[in-house]
């Protein structure tokens, strides 16, 4: 039994001493030193020195192919990257209350990827802040507090977003104005099937119907209750729900519902955007929907703390009114200059596309898998953000929860990095580096089997 | 008349017309791309392109003497922080939950710097997140929601963080359970007062009287309304209430009456900490009292976003065993090698014992501009965190408000940088990078007295 029920692939600080020694001494220090609140992955903790490309490296010189991160997506330790820090850091940092052509330059670049009515945008260090402020933002609007989410968000850790963000677990309590909704289901169960969906472009409408069937209870709910609704807030690949991509547009009826009943949509892109699911920039596009505020973070500066929130300008001008806005780092001359730099690899190195093409490559691969290990239920995803179910019975879909932990497990002792997410920790998360490319999705697809077929299932 | 009558020192985008074209147009970028909720510095803004040490450099190659901006602690661009930037960056930049020395290492040397008690750290992005935080981790130890905040306190810009800031304006609107108390007055108003009580290191005991009696009327209120309290937050400089920090002392009294009551004290030493002040590395030391919890950020890598939350061991305990937390760049390899170097820096430019010298000149020579000048009310302050107060009437001590912005912007004129701060926005806000030293005092000293005779009292 794992100390913390909620957090997948989290280490067990009990079974410390079956590592070796000089990792104990590591071990010892972060408890010590970082208290209580902090987890490692893995059974066996990575301690990680070096990282190039879609390769890390132990402190014995040993390589992992990172299959896990998502922030480094122009790859680990990229040069143009650091050297842009490198080169604005020595040049200049301030902030937003001077004047400043780089985030503005930068401005233009983003924006310019984002369908017109999107057309503002303000700069925070983390995700999490991108999306309290997007939470304070879509409040003055509306005028309304209510917010909607999914069963297993997540969404950050400020004290008012981890109250939005139920994948945190029971002991982190919910906000009193937040309901919970099912996140959308894949509807294609077979791994077959679900490849199949992907080469015809088509799927069930039913999910979409039935995920605007889950709001539409909530939004009567906060009805009843006299909860003013400020909005739904969805990760566009519900990363922690279980990573669901199909079909595309299945957000459409829910999106108008919410409208519909004055609220407004916030499209939390710090997980899929900036090009990571391949067929379009930012996750919201795969479902022809155009948000009203759009938050971005984790690449956006390739692991230089910088975030984001994108707002329609008649949605953001209540704020604008009443409040103003500083973050000491947020818009720094050196958060714009690595943001820039990660954008403008995005675009020369292909690597939305590359996204695109691995991503379909691997999917492939990994459904072909599921041709031969029956404990594979569903692959799905888009681009390079895969989730891979795995279930003890196809019939049921029942959970193969503890198979998934010990193929996490049996992969990083192969050098290979990934997780898991969803209700039943039992769904593959593979999310690469964008540098990913089909060497690597040929080693991680060698190691899963070989995995698949060492594991007793 | 302002367009946003809670910022002091902005500037006003109806004044744009009187601008140079060529900034006119950036401000119009600005507007249009980033909206209106930010707020540029200046009734004519600033638009600076470089940095070294202690000045800052506009497009045309004008040098201003920054005697304002606090996070470039170690002065603009330091290449020791830069090149432990890009070199880290070039290695690795991943995160807590695989095991990484440069956290243990850099732990272990910024906890040495704090009182036994305190001895363990947590990390963010932002001073906004590591308030977030420990509001989170108080709230977890005491079971109860209620904090007390000073009239004009500042702690960040979170949602929960912004309802525990009044500086921010009515318009944002406080928690139900914060209660607003009295900033500590500095006993002393005409200005030798002031100087001669520190040559004296003796003070006036009532202020930490009254301000414990605020306090005290505050946990009254909230026990009539059935609010069990959390705790008690000051930035130990009282940096947005109008800069107080004598007599050395005057938080005892206060944190008693919080501790009697069952909650915890909290130092915001965002911008006090990391050896401000001179006296000490962190401002609650002036006030020989131990927190029960610290937030740093701001200086802490010289404009790389980091920050952190210091605590006893005994109060992160329950949010360590109810919640976890990760924060997704807070803690990285990069993060924690340019705060290492910026506290090398700090220990071995000896920029603390700097701060306490060039403080203690700068100081006397602003006592001296007192003798002078009858709009000097009071002179104050700790190390390189000083604040003069401008009053139209020394025996009333009514504010000079509209004096201090032209003093202000007449000073930016003369390319020296500074703002104001307090309730009636009459506090000159004097906060150099530390590395600033005599000469540099000498000049802000001298186009001071300059400003004072040239404008019209």
């Amino acid at each position: 039994m794992s100390s913390d029920p909620v957090m997948i692939n989290a280490f067990d600080p009990r079974r410390a001493s079956e590592l070796p020694k000089s990792e104990q001494i590591l071990l010892d220090r972060r408890q010590r030193l970082l208290g209580p609140a902090y987890r490692l992955f893995y059974e066996h903790p990575l301690h990680i020195v070096r990282g190039e490309g879609v390769w890390l490296y132990d402190a014995e010189g040993a390589a992992y192919l990172d299959a896990y991160n998502n922030v480094p997506s122009v790859g680990h330790s990229h040069p143009r990257v650091v050297e842009a820090i490198a080169r604005q850091a020595s040049q200049l940092n301030t902030h937003t209350r001077y004047l400043h052509t780089g985030i503005l330059d930068y401005s233009e670049m983003l924006l310019a990827s984002f369908p017109g009515e999107l057309s503002q945008v303000m700069y925070t260090c983390s995700g999490s802040e991108a999306n309290d402020l997007a939470v304070r933002v879509a409040r003055q609007f509306t005028g309304g507090t209510g917010f909607i989410v999914t069963r297993l968000a997540y969404h950050g850790v400020t004290d008012t977003i981890a109250a939005m963000s139920p994948s945190l677990g029971t002991q982190v309590t919910l906000g009193p104005h937040v309901r919970v909704v099912p996140a959308p289901r894949s509807a294609s169960t077979p791994a077959k099937a679900a490849v199949n969906a992907e080469a015809a472009g088509t799927g069930d409408r039913q999910v979409g119907r039935d995920f605007a069937a889950g709001v539409e209870a909530s939004l009567e709910q906060m009805r009843s209750l006299g909860i003013k609704l400020a909005g739904l807030i969805v990760d566009s690949i519900f990363s922690s729900d279980g990573v669901f991509a199909d079909p595309p547009g299945f957000l459409q009826e829910a999106v108008a519902a919410v409208r519909r009943a004055g609220g407004v949509f916030i499209a939390d892109e710090v997980q899929p955007g900036f090009g990571r699911t391949g067929d379009a920039m930012w996750g919201f596009q795969r479902h022809s929907v155009v948000p009203d505020i759009v938050t971005l973070g984790k690449p956006m500066g390739n692991g230089y703390p910088v975030a984001a929130m994108v707002s329609k300008p008649e949605v953001l001008a209540p704020f604008g009114r009443h409040c103003r806005y500083f973050n000491t780092f947020g818009g720094s001359p050196v958060a714009m200059a690595a943001a820039r730099a990660v954008l403008e690899i995005i675009v020369e190195e292909r690597l939305r596309e590359r996204a695109l093409e691995t991503g379909q490559y691997l999917r492939r691969g990994l459904a072909a898998l599921g041709g031969k290990f029956e404990v594979i239920g569903d692959v799905r995803g888009a681009g390079l953000f895969i989730g891979v179910e795995l279930v003890t019975d196809r019939a049921t879909g029942s959970p193969a929860t503890r198979f998934v932990a010990a193929l996490v497990n049996e992969l990083r002792r192969r050098r290979v990095l990934i997780s898991a997410s969803g209700p039943g920790a039992n769904v593959l998360k593979i999310r690469p580096p964008l540098a990913f490319g089909r060497a690597e999705a040929d080693i991680l697809l060698g190691e899963l089997e070989a995995s698949l077929a060492h594991l007793p299932a």
